[in-house]
């Protein structure tokens, strides 16, 4: 098809995206397979004849992905099947033409509807630096580490699409030697360059999903930034892990890409040295070879190689449901931050910086943590079996904190300062 | 209303659940509210001429109480005083006998489908005490604790409804003085006696929620047991949180008791010695007097005082949202383990054994943790308009370990063992 060959999104790749087109449709969001620089409309697809495909009809006429990815692996094969036909029959191409708009028409929604969000810290690279930039001179790697791939659950009502832009998050945050904390913008905002796994098929509670059901129960992948302000992060953390820090605001890649399309991209696991327990041991190939690229204001200020992750995502679901936790249709979970052995592959600004101690440059300035108008975008690239596959990017650009965090909203603004006193004042001004 | 007088179900209660009669109706679930013995059908009454609500029909005729949550204050309290009045109306009274089924002989479901499950550490009796049993020497409250609700996420995937039997989960641990953790079915399973809040009212992104908006956001308030394997937590928990020690299962009471029920049960916080900063000083009364039970196999083992909690509810709102974090109907926040200062006020086991060195007696027997069989049932009580209230109960008995956490479900089970052998084989066995 005209602009796919190369383009990264040829019909070895094929992402599934929500769209709305304001023009046409107004606010309604519709399902869409990307192909090259158009969206395709799937519940339109299937619905024209002759080439349609009614029995999937159901499941693509949604404002959400969730339909399709409850319908499970054989459904996901034949409906990629059909459009990969159909997109490279010039018949049925013709027949489709008229419901292929441009990408840079469309309004992108947040693919599918989040269920439970838990993230992961699987870069052996990225654990030992934090371990070494906050724990300096003691062991990096806590001993749990080698053992299992630790995680936690973050906020999945926030969850945002790409392009949506992140408000500089406010808080309460101490320094090393004060007594008491002070609350205002975060000086510490920070990305975080992640992968994220998109559950399909829902599992039953207190049925654990073996590492090898990985391909059953997992539709896709995304991009991910899971920003976090390293401040409120540090002075809330301990001893429940990260609240606040994190969970203003993760986003999303627009497009979710089928599983069936890194197959080209699978390679071995990075050698370790410790024997797993069985229910983590998995046959490789069973990590990605995925190149990020992490842009801030136009320039490339690393490449974190995703094949050095010492944790494989089958391991994460393993070892997510072996206590018999279930998981539903909308589960998403995420690598952590990748990070290569390299300084230029590291996956956020508290390791590109280390610790804000090792500034960094951008178009000759030099930088630690992220800056209001900072626009961060993060692209990968994959082994396709066209050639190589590109991941939807995942930006962000950071909007100034809100001065008084209160006032936004006049309804409760008013309230408030009724009820209470205007304690918002002494809040925090913006940055 | 016969048997509602006296029964901490009478009409100053009336709290709303989701139930399903097997023998009328199948597997439907219904919305009712409820007084005395029984429940009284919401949405069939609210359609009763000629004391109906037809305002009320469409927020009830569901499977959830997640639409009546999401039409806010005025409508609860509308549909409150509706109820109230049509409850001690003898004609209307009379037109709802039909509507209402004992609830003994109904299946009571999960009452709301949670968004977001937060749970705080707001007890500092608990924070203390678990201080003390982990860091034995050192200051028991770590330095944000005064400053700050401490909270992280939990799995709302794996919230369930009162009654649900509780499987003993197996996952890794480590004794103390191993190089590597075992795996097996946790030899520490601890109940956590707490305080749910049911969030009605949605929140925009970027848009903190002041503590005094409290009671425009808030629905109501659920018994809620976190149920918490101390030994897979313990291995696990640095330096991100709980994780697979929490996720197997959080158990909810049936039935949300309406924030207003608990008007008359306000009182003051206790005394802090901190100054918090702006965004958490609330105007008293902003606690709340519950007096929780804990009872195991039919004793009451510990009355934790909820009175006695350092942080309130509206305090744990305005903190989740402060970094302009959004709430969605049906996010639910849990206060944490609740206990007094009293020995026999420690809402969990890791607390009443003193981390397992010091046994208490069950029926002239010396136990530590859970053992398989236990059923534990939360209780409280109130104050209330026309006397004590009742919040309904939330139970669950402790089911064996699975011997091998993979046969339960054949399909995986015979996929796994064809693709990698048989490693269940060593992952423990019942107990």
């Amino acid at each position: 098809m005209d602009g796919a060959n190369g383009s990264g999104f040829d019909v070895d790749h094929l992402p599934y995206g929500v769209v709305a087109d304001p023009d046409r449709d107004g606010d309604a969001a519709r399902t869409a397979v990307r192909i090259g620089p158009y969206a395709l409309d799937l519940a339109e697809a299937a619905a024209t004849r002759p080439s349609g495909a009614p029995e999937f009809a159901a499941l693509l006429d949604a404002p959400t992905l969730n339909p399709l990815m409850g319908a499970g692996r054989e459904a996901w094969t034949q409906l990629r099947t059909w459009l990969a036909e159909g997109l490279t029959d010039p018949d049925v191409q013709h027949s489709w033409e008229p419901l292929l708009r441009p990408v840079e028409e469309l309004d992108a929604r947040l693919p599918f509807e989040v269920a439970d969000y838990v993230d992961f810290y699987a870069s052996e690279h990225h654990a030992s630096n934090v371990g070494r930039i906050l724990r300096p001179g003691a062991e990096p790697l806590l001993p749990n580490w080698r053992h299992l791939p630790v995680g936690y659950h973050g906020r999945s009502g926030t969850v945002v699409v790409s392009g949506t832009g992140v408000r500089r998050p406010c808080g309460q945050r101490r320094s090393r030697d004060a007594d008491t904390p002070v609350f205002g913008p975060s000086a510490r905002l920070d990305l975080e360059a992640e992968v994220g796994f998109v559950v399909g098929t829902a599992s039953r509670l207190e049925e654990p999903v073996p590492a090898s059901a990985f391909t059953d129960h997992v539709f896709g992948v995304v991009l991910l930034n899971d920003w976090s302000a390293r401040d409120i992060q540090a002075w809330e953390y301990v001893p429940l892990g990260p609240f606040l820090g994190k969970s203003f605001a993760t986003s999303v890649a627009a497009w979710v890409t089928p599983l069936e399309a890194l197959d080209h991209a699978r390679v071995p696991l990075p050698p370790r040295d410790v024997e797993l327990l069985p229910y983590l041991q998995v046959e490789d190939p069973a990590g990605y070879d995925l190149t990020l690229e992490v842009e801030i204001g136009g320039a490339v200020v690393a490449r974190p190689p995703y094949r050095t992750m010492h944790w494989s995502p089958a391991q994460m679901m393993a070892h997510l449901t072996v206590n018999g936790a279930s998981m539903r249709t909308g589960d998403l979970f995420a690598s952590g931050t990748v990070s290569g052995p390299e300084r230029d592959e590291r996956g956020c600004l508290l390791e590109l910086s280390w610790g804000g101690h090792e500034p960094w440059l951008l178009h000759g300035e030099e930088r630690t943590f992220l800056r209001v108008g900072d626009e961060v975008v993060l692209r990968a690239t994959a082994p396709g079996a066209l050639g190589p596959i590109t991941l939807a990017e995942v930006s962000g650009t950071i909007l100034p904190a809100h001065a008084d965090p209160y006032v936004l909203d006049h309804h409760v603004r008013d309230r408030h300062v009724r009820d209470s006193g205007d304690p918002g004042k002494s809040h925090g001004r913006d940055s």
